[in-house]
């Protein structure tokens, strides 16, 4: 059982310590409300009621920008493999503070997508005003109801997240993973690169998730010990390869900005040109290596570390005799298509982050020197 | 006078205690080597020996892939903002480690540039392949003449850098930017993006560098004095905008090669989205901060550091009231056109680096953990 000290706001935090822990454990049923009423199992199709962009006009698209800051710059960036591989149309992901003063190549064939939690993010803003400045349509994924950006879009898909406290953003950002892939399923079918089948397949997957969610949650406890053991150390590396190198960035995120920890997410190819000179006994790595593609690679990266006394923490779906030996800790996920499993993979780095902050004693929910929503640039 | 240590080696080392500090204080040479015979200044062209494209296919390219690892791939992401900005065509940056496993959008308009000091690094080359195999035309930019990524590239723009020993790159990244402007200037007036005296006025700039970067190396003592200053951080931020926050990755690049402190580079507007979090006064903070379209932007960020009580290291070419107050050190650059700022900017990130090293007694030619050249994937 839990020790909780009672605060007037306890009532709000339906029982949790913090509004970041309530937020983390409501994502099952944030993922499903996001999901709710958009799936066309059958057809394989993809509803959007606020998208407000054609078929025909999604269809003529040839380039696809996705701009954001912070946490959902991540997000944005699962999105690129996402659309690109099921829709087969380029996307380039930038931060909305580099977009605008990059006097970026933009016209009527090109579709922006802005994606911010608040709606209000001053340079997420800008971005989209420069966008539409030069003929481009632009789209939004946003929590807040009517916010700046979703009425400036020329379409909207909201996260129903609902409202997100904690400053370090959990809830908000899994579920625009969902309505990015809504958004891909969407895109795929309408430019005919998605046929029935294959559409059905991945929603067929996508409806799964909330529970299986749900089941990455159990981690909680066994979680919550390793951040006991690695509480102590003053820098941590993430690493992940494809669709799980964005994730490795935003454990890396969660980490900084909660617990002050200076922690970094990098590609793990690219660890050997440079990041290697870091390792010792004194720098926990979390490796971020699912079943799919790419494994073994990571598994050789993983190696790496391991064999200069690195110490491993690994997140994976795949039991594996080689991973478990040289793991110091393994957090083991349910499966799910590979698309999804960026959602279950966010789960460990989220309450990783969590427990060595709350062991640290710092403000979990409002750490030093950061606000919820940018509104300045 | 410096006090040497006399070795074997001293005689290729010319004097310097290290080859990275040779290879530094050789930067105008190598520059000036890679530019000679390539510009007819007159004309506002740039003659490419080895390129191997005629004018008519580089006209005929939608999209400009750069691949590298490493600090070559800092060297790319400057090259994105030299060739979109005077070709008009769009550039997509991506690690070659990342970018073999992503299925990319190739095709026979798609030109790839890889980048490699050695031109044998393993996830380069299979990147290349990558690209080639699906119909896409390839050239690359390399130091060593008749290396692998040479020889099976369409063609070639060699920097004329000489032989690099240290493994913290130096000179060959400077070249790479040298051989990126080249390679823009070129690509703008085939494709009648730049006119004629819009080329003179860039290679009339390009001239003049290997006078400045001369003049830049005078930093030296005093970047020397600073290192002794803050060699005893244990985390550094490096920040910069636009064509300045590749240089601040490379920045914090070598430290971490060379000193095993830390460091990370950020785009300086995401700083406020997480980083921001780190900040109190044992973390030092390197501003790039040339006096360009983002200067504002940039010195706004710089007193969010300085409010938060971290110590701020300006890199400028620009004398301000507000820069110099809220600055711990300012290091003062010669100024240049903009394309060419991020080649002066990284002399002083190289010389700090390289000083903190030197104080902390690491091997700065030969760090743990790395090797010069990394042919396994």
């Amino acid at each position: 059982a839990k020790t909780i000290d009672w605060s007037p706001l306890m009532a709000e935090k339906g029982g949790y310590k913090h509004f970041m822990l309530k937020e983390i454990y409501e994502q099952p049923r944030a993922i499903a409300d996001t999901i709710a009423g958009r799936v066309l199992e059958e057809k394989g199709e993809v509803y959007l009621e606020g998208l407000d962009l054609s078929a025909t006009e999604l269809a003529a698209m040839e380039k696809v920008f996705i701009i954001a800051c912070g946490t959902s710059w991540h997000a944005a960036l699962v999105g690129k493999f996402l659309i690109e591989k099921h829709c087969r149309v380029p996307v380039e992901v930038d931060i909305a503070s580099e977009f605008r003063y990059r006097d970026p190549i933009v016209n009527e064939r090109t579709l922006t997508l802005l994606i911010s939690q608040s709606g209000e993010t001053a340079d997420t803003l800008a971005a989209l005003r420069e966008a539409r400045g030069k003929g481009g349509k632009v789209a939004a994924i946003c929590n807040v109801v009517d916010s700046s950006i979703a009425r400036e879009s020329h379409g909207v898909i909201y996260t129903h997240a609902g409202p997100e406290i904690g400053v370090a953003s959990t809830k908000a950002f899994t579920t625009q993973l969902v309505a990015l892939f809504l958004f891909a399923v969407h895109l795929g079918r309408v430019r005919g690169t998605l046929d029935q089948a294959q559409g059905r397949a991945m929603l067929d997957a996508l409806v799964t998730l909330p529970r299986k969610v749900e089941a990455a949650l159990e981690l909680d406890g066994a979680i919550e010990q390793a951040a006991r053991e690695y509480m102590g150390a003053r820098d941590f590396l993430y690493l992940g390869r494809g669709n799980q190198y964005p994730i490795a960035l935003e454990g890396a995120l969660k980490l900084k900005e909660i617990s002050y920890i200076h922690a970094e997410g990098y590609p793990a190819g690219e660890m050997k040109h440079g990041p290697i000179a870091l390792i010792d006994e004194n720098l926990p790595v979390v490796v971020v290596v699912p079943h799919n593609d790419t494994f073994e690679k990571v598994i050789s990266n993983l190696e790496e570390v391991h064999a200069r006394g690195g110490r491993v923490i690994a997140v994976t779906d795949h039991t594996d005799p080689g991973l478990t030996e040289k793991s110091d800790a393994v957090f083991m996920l349910p499966k799910i298509i590979d698309e999804l499993m960026p959602v279950l993979t966010s789960i460990p780095m989220q309450l990783l982050a969590y427990h060595i902050a709350v062991l640290k004693g710092t403000d979990v929910d409002q750490p030093r020197n950061l606000a919820k929503s940018v509104t300045v640039e």
